[in-house]
């Protein structure tokens, strides 16, 4: 293949993904980058396949060039040219395309300077799910988590300290200094325990065995505290998807917050286990669904549909004593969130809003089914 | 013992058994088995027992194929050959069954050939208990696993070519290539830590300390995560137990789900002390309980009946007020699930076919007792 | 001191103390043995002071065996001769008390007959605090943490068997057999990492790294079971000791269980800072505490009373309208449980005897105060 | 710079802030103090610099002599010398500042007179965040770590005895006693494993085999219950911090706490995105907000006013049927209490000096307002 047909197809690739977080032509070339600065290390390897390794590389560098000029221009021509190279993202393209080049300029040994190309990986960061959700966790549990930390710099120094002193006659080589000392006891407090430098004489042990208990609890309540703070987030999360459930209903769309919380709070959850029939065709329907987690099977007249997560239904049941419409089931084991009807008027006691938009919505499909 | 003789006894085992998950002889061989395929290759023990070792695992072998066979019949006399077949399952069985002679008609060496008696222990896997329950947890917590573990592999590979860079020039055989630090970044970050491969550069041991502290950080999320997992999964697992506990009440079986995860929800968990007196005879009975955890003596003239897991006695309440008609206690702690009448009667308000049913129990029961 | 008047000593303790589970003496007994057990085999301490080592360890062999016989008579008094010798912990007496004699009887060297000392340190167990919840939770967790530990071995074996396939032909004194390899194994999946025998090919450390990410796997869900079973186990232990609480209240004891968990489930958790009021003489009463975990202080005339964990107060506001009779704070971070007059009223509607025992009481203790 | 003048800024700086918990030039000088003894144990270091060293951390001993001094001197002024002098902070200042020049004077090695500067890390202890939290874990959960505890010391000592039985005939060097066992058993069950001393018995092995996965069971029994007291720490530390933000406000403050407990109950939690309008200008009032977690902007005219964590905001509604006066909405993801007013005229039906505090406050704002 020429040159000239590579870079307009790669181009074509660019323009059409440039406005999107992350884009898949980004990902391979990612991972195909640092598949071959791995290799690039490996000298038997790149002395067998030395063209194809350096031609990929050059090819992974001139893309993440490409993509940092395209970025680059569509930024400048919203105008936003400094905010774009200056932030994070903007910083990063911009050592991703240019770390490796100048490195090569000023004269480095190019097997270090493709080293640089480690850089590529951070871009695939923003693609992480759940990075957010994980972030936050840290964010909440800052106090905690920092005091632990705190806790074991002080286990380190102070066992480093002790150890320099109770050893450094018995082993000069190992323990010949504090700093020595410490890289032993990081190694012995994450119980990761090396064991290039251990403790002879028996007061060292001793010391040795208390800071690998003590490396348990700070495990312990690393864990614990991480534990919680997870369980914390995901009550949240969860309580945030449900409020999204519930908004996406036209009659509630109009609400304040303070009434949709009320829908969100009054949600009692329910577990179904599959082939499950929840509505039956000409029953009095005293209630509507949401689907928090699985799928329900609406068997309309002549065919089947099928709705899956944050879909809802049953709720003409809320404007007034109208009978069942269709038979409904459940596909798989689901989650389904229900809101009683008679809570739903106690709901409208409190939010005379609420009772106008429903009043509204009920008569407007009065007048639609004559 | 003659062959003869040995081949039908196993017909007879696999016929009564064909149509279960996994049959006791077929677990007893995989024991056997895998044990002696184990002691095939210590030296010593097989040439001690040779023949005893290699007729033991050409008896499993051959159970093994048998097994394989008689399903496969059973399937195609369904007519269902191929779907069993190509199943998981029917693939394993194959597996189990063909692997080893085909590796030895192919001219393998028979020490080698037999370690592939290793997929036999895969027949155990249907039969672990709460396998189900973990890959639950692990399908609904794939987001946050996925992303701790794309921070392992960033971590993993950062450091490896950190590591790389600092120790190449110290220490040629250990750090000579990217995959040689990576197999020490994998042994430091999940704090395993060999000590076959440590770096001994000042810079180096600093990283060492970071991909440490990592550690404990990416194993302490890992397990916040799953003991979250864990304990949404238990809290659903258990309103799904009550459900079916539920669901099991004569008059409750035929009411819809909205109405049996409203009674669900209504009732009340009590733990009991072993020895506890629950109702007494004549008094007046104002609720029902079912039996979550633990187990009741119902002192009956005459003799002494006792009730389990999922039994529900005292439902005569719900229907009038009638007189309890015998002592209950409990044999050991035990765990209730309390439904008063007070919350039933609220309930019938909100489900009019309830009120219903329960009336016609209690006419039918009325004319019973007269 | 002469051995005559040692040993009535002795016996005076162990009457005193033979009815109770785990007497002080014996814990000494227990501690000092096993100290001198250890001291035996530290040869340069033993050579130094063997006859007073020799002499204790026979003391306290001598206190086990007189522990065993007046606990033995103790049981044969009562009758109960053989329950006793064949319980638990009569058989660990009796342990205790032979092993070592028997052991030195038919010849074995001293030094490993004492060994047999470390039996001793049974004996401590009964007397483990909160062991008992411990097992509680090990056994409700039983299904989650044996299919664990069946994931834990079958990894196990899969990556000997591989790692024996993939190193015995490079290292053949490391990886010589089945066996060897699940000696690495082990090590590396629980992330131990002695570092003794470690795989050298390049395939055998992609399966060691497979093994020691599932090492954290297990590990995280290992932990993740354990704590969601302690968070309900937790959680039920307050709620036994909350009922124990309010069956300690005179006019609650009568009630039934049913009532008892009522009121239980209808008190609210209260956390109060030191030196908070809680009740101000003069103000009209409207519902009565329990103490949960913390210490009141009652401001009488005169004096000053405190209440601890498990008392009550203000239980006349249930009785009628009283006014507080005196000025009631915390004295340090306190955990309340509060009973309100109304919750207390909508309960006895439910409750008719709650209702007869209650006003009992009030026409009792108004006789009372004329 | 002359010493004359450093001596002056110093005790500037001290006087300032004597009476505080901990000050910052304290927290930089323990950083540089200790900086500089770890320092002077690196011997090419301190043969560069050994002047500045030495005078370095001759200036830290002063700070901290001087700081000794000047609260003693505080203390006494206040008549509590002695009270300040053998409290846990004085002493720790005594030891700071008298240990090393009392190890100079006895003749000790100054090399190892100034690893006593170690001391002064623990001035760092009662600046931690989130250290009373820990405490307060640590606390509450003894029983059940303690056990774990008794567990670990016991398969330790079981374990160690075995191996010294079954190790010492073949390895004398390594397991020649059992405190010698003991050293292997601590590294092994922590899952540290150095491997400086390692089984080569058959049977060690499978002791050793079953040791490490006691060491997994500690390890997560200990996690376990770690997460559940961090998870029941952060619940009640989440109701003391709402009770705080709910005795701020105006009418609450003259309430009990029976009544401000009610309150807090009755505050539902809501979570709302960014830039979501809480209240709108002209809108009828029926609920008060706590701010627990965030931000929101009030519309004020002429002006925004930010309210930040422990705010709260529309009281008013709760006073009578107020219009609201100003729009409100939420700057980034907030987490908001709501207090309404149905919920709140419930409660004032117990609490009758709630309702009188009420009448009085919306008696007083209606005259202001005239």
């Amino acid at each position: 293949m020429s040159k000239p047909r590579l870079f307009p197809a790669l181009a074509l690739f660019m323009v059409a993904t440039a406005g999107r977080n992350m884009t898949r032509p980004a990902y391979v070339a990612v991972l195909v980058g640092v598949a071959m600065m791995v290799l690039l290390t490996v000298d038997p390897a790149y002395e067998a396949a030395h063209h194809w390794v350096d031609a990929v590389l050059w090819a992974c560098l001139a893309f993440f060039v490409f993509e940092w000029v395209v970025r680059l221009r569509h930024a400048v021509q919203l105008h936003r040219g400094w905010t774009y190279a200056l932030s994070g993202r903007g910083l990063l393209d911009a050592v991703s395309a240019a770390a490796i080049p100048l490195a090569l300029v000023l004269g480095a040994n190019p097997k270090s300077a493709w080293l640089l190309g480690i850089f590529w990986m951070f871009k695939v960061v923003p693609g992480i799910p759940g990075l957010r959700q994980l972030r936050r966790v840290l964010v909440q549990e800052t106090g905690p988590l920092l005091s632990v930390l705190v806790i074991f710099l002080m286990v380190l120094f102070l066992s480093s300290v002790a150890m320099y002193f109770l050893e450094r006659d018995v082993q000069p080589n190992s323990f010949n200094s504090v700093p020595a000392a410490l890289w032993w006891a990081v190694a012995t407090l994450t119980t990761t325990g090396y064991g290039d430098v251990v403790p002879i004489t028996p007061l060292g042990r001793l010391v040795a065995a208390f800071v690998m208990i003590c490396g348990l609890g700070v495990f312990g309540l690393w864990t614990g505290i991480l534990a919680t703070g997870f369980a914390a987030e995901t009550r949240r999360d969860n309580f945030l998807k449900t409020w999204e459930s519930v908004s996406k209903v036209p009659f509630f769309a109009a609400l304040g917050p303070a009434a949709i919380a009320d829908v969100t709070h009054m949600l009692r959850t329910m577990d179904l286990p599959a082939r499950t029939t929840i509505i039956r065709k000409g029953q009095q329907g005293d209630c509507m669904y949401f689907i928090a987690d699985g799928e329900v099977e609406v068997d309309l007249p002549g065919k089947k549909v099928r709705l899956g997560d944050g879909a809802f239904f049953g709720e003409m049941a809320l404007l007034g004593n109208n009978l069942r419409s269709a038979n409904i089931m459940t596909t798989r084991v689901s989650q389904l969130l229900v809101l009683d009807l008679v809570d739903f008027r106690m709901l409208m006691a409190r939010h005379p809003d609420l009772a106008e938009t429903i009043d509204a919505e009920a008569r407007r499909r009065e007048l639609e089914n004559k």
